[in-house]
């Protein structure tokens, strides 16, 4: 199995497609891109063409394809020690600890002061909800309709969107409304509206659930997968106090979020607001090796120093995943690529998105920070009615056949380069996707 | 983070300890082993202290430490492509899934045809979970008190063992004694009268929660972690008959005892056991990057061809986990690893530790196959009580003093070296153990 292998792009794919179950599919209607390798922004296939990566895979890549000093790091520590039980300990844990709860959020009274390791965002989500309900002595869990945290057990029922249906096996779960001004449940019609009803209604179903039941409040700082949901200035802070007036412990969600993607090292830090629970995976180390976690405040901290924590897994704390971390997160300071993805939103690929919804009407909305942006298309713009999904997954096709790999979800295109994406593969992939609305993008 | 760096032990302990919060423990009780390297069958911490690894760590270095193809294997994927979302295709995703199905259970009417690849064991048992509610339109799914799924929502749930009790938060699952003559339920006196009453408990299992509300009865080939309960020939075959009669699907959990542990590929091998889906991870790629997965039979593969599968994570079939899992089944069947963890446990492990327990009535009973052997310690060999805690901390201490690293679990040690284990190391091994019993192990 090496690069110089003679694969063709249609071998490679029927063995894939035949032998490996696809997650969130229709096995039979499987059609995937085929990659061989990477570097930077940039993908290529077996047969020599190439693609622009504005999808970072599911939204991981925050550090561009194989960064060389990550790279060599996973070799070095592969050279070294591969695996070893969590029960056991070496230096690479330890350090990458310390590289994490450096960027842990700063603004409020906490101080964060332990890491635990899982294998990716899911089970970092459970192990978060896990150590609320231990906490607080209490069932339920708080989450928003729209929202995506993960397919395991509990992440999934947690999990706010429709992949929840068929998968609800767990209890203690409810679900609440997200401000989202563009559908707005709540009737607004401004941000400040949304915001306060918002809150009326998250406090109206606290006290309708009774509080003193409510272990937690599980939130995405920016809903990702639900369409890059940048909330209101003040509602995140507003969900703190009501967490604070009931004694409920408030988990974000940064899996999607942190770690560059939205020009500050955790989306939290654009609001102002402090979590007990911190939960992250992909951007901390781009995916190169499968990991997760959870940052714990002092109190959580605290509690479990002479109380048996219930919970673990057998890859925690992963000597090849922390080899990854240590050398992401070294690398993203060193080479500025969190200020690059700030600047970038807001002088290229921001200004750029909003230039091309003021030229094409199919686009209803578009929204982010950093170097998450959602293009939310319409068939009707005043309606605002929903893209069919057979027309998204056409104009998904029309960029993908220019060379431009975006993430489409229901009727929108998310736009999440690396965090190392400069302002020519901006201005390249604002120029694919203006001659693929001007072709197929009609209304 | 280099071999080179001056780590101390003390300062690595120090750094892990406060800053990570570890796995099912007190963590104000911490005292790690510190590691810094290892290979094949050794381990050594930062100042040259060696340890011979009877553990395998958490049971999954089937390969040993460090063995050179799968080093160069993740090191050549790493320089290739790391990461890839799973909705791409990549060469060594297809050809994991052909080496994983050709090592598919053979001994029934099934065949395997595809391959679900997630993190770890535990959200492959809930994938496994889900895919037969779905398949069946089932909710309850049947575990045993006496085993070990995983810490996720769904997973830690079906786990049977008190870890389960402050985690149960997911629904629609049932636990039912499995066979164990040492600590009969059924009040047995031969393994042929505990397989056929714990196989009759089992149907008035069935039978009092209502066949058709039940999707799937989910065990262990051999459980693990409960005590290496290696089954009664015919349990497995009865459950699976009682599975047919009521249209239940039947998984195996072959996380811990699969890929070689046994002496066989899987442990379902030696009972003459098709079930309808495998999950597997550790002994997979030994751990070495985190993976696990569910081989999936053709009539489930079949269901999923045309119906929405609503499961999926981030990292599926992560480049790096396909890579070390082709050159681990590779270098196994190369080297005729299986084959030597199947003669090392008939000809010196299984022997050893008879031979052991003949010498010092503190073992109660030894119990294994392959390079998978369990010595339970009781305090009274007629009351068959359990050592205590205290005491088996103990025996591990003195154990490690000497230079073995075994796993130790309630009231006993579980004896899991690589399946590359030479005689001459089991031989030590046994040395030691007889050595601290001797010191240690008075009644």
């Amino acid at each position: 199995m090496n690069a110089a292998a003679p694969f063709s792009n249609a071998a490679v794919r029927q063995l894939e497609t035949e032998l490996v179950l696809s997650s969130w599919s229709v096995q039979s209607q499987l059609n995937p891109l085929v990659i061989a390798g990477g570097a930077g922004c940039m993908l290529w296939d077996y047969e020599g063409n190439q693609y622009l990566d504005f999808s970072s895979q599911l939204i991981n890549t925050n550090i561009g394809h194989q960064h060389p000093k990550v790279v060599k790091a996973i070799q070095d520590q592969a050279a070294q020690l591969c695996t070893l039980a969590p029960s056991n300990a070496t230096a690479v844990r330890g350090e990458a600890a310390k590289r994490i709860l450096a960027r842990a959020p700063q603004s409020g009274p906490r101080s964060f002061k332990k890491i635990f390791f899982t294998n990716a965002g899911a089970d970092a989500n459970e192990n978060a909800m896990r150590m609320a309900r231990l906490y607080t002595g209490r069932d339920k869990i708080l989450s928003a309709y729209r929202s995506y945290h993960g397919n395991t057990g509990s992440a999934i029922v947690a999990t706010g969107e429709a992949r929840r249906v068929p998968n609800e096996y767990a209890r203690g779960h409810v679900h609440f409304f997200n401000p989202y001004l563009y559908r707005s449940e709540f009737n607004a019609t401004s941000e400040a509206e949304e915001c306060e009803r918002a809150l009326r209604h998250l406090r109206r179903v606290i006290e309708a659930e009774g509080p003193t039941s409510i272990a937690a409040i599980l939130l995405e700082s920016i809903p990702g997968t639900a369409g890059v949901l940048v909330p209101p200035q003040g509602y995140l802070k507003g969900v703190r106090a009501l967490a604070d007036e009931f004694g409920i412990q408030l988990i974000l969600d940064e899996v999607m979020v942190g770690f560059g993607r939205t020009g500050a090292w955790l989306a939290l830090d654009h609001f102002d607001v402090q979590p007990d629970l911190v939960v992250f995976a992909k951007g901390v180390n781009s995916g190169y090796v499968p990991v997760g976690g959870v940052m714990i405040s002092d109190q959580i901290s605290e509690f479990f120093q002479n109380r048996y924590f219930p919970g673990g897994l057998t890859y925690s704390g992963h000597p090849l995943a922390m080899a990854s971390i240590i050398a992401t997160l070294d690398a993203m300071a060193e080479e500025g690529m969190v200020d690059n993805a700030r600047r970038i939103g807001e002088e290229h690929l921001g200004p750029g998105v909003k230039a091309l919804a003021a030229r094409h009407p199919i686009i209803g909305e578009t929204r982010g920070k950093g170097v998450f942006w959602a293009l939310e298309f319409v068939s009707d713009p005043v309606k605002r009615t929903p893209l069919p999904p057979a027309r998204l997954a056409e104009l998904k096709a029309a960029a993908l056949r220019r060379g431009l790999l975006v993430f489409a979800v229901e009727n929108r295109f998310h736009l999440a380069p690396p965090c190392i994406v400069n302002a020519d593969q901006v201005k390249q992939a604002l120029a694919v996707l203006d001659e693929v609305l001007a072709e197929h993008g009609k209304l």
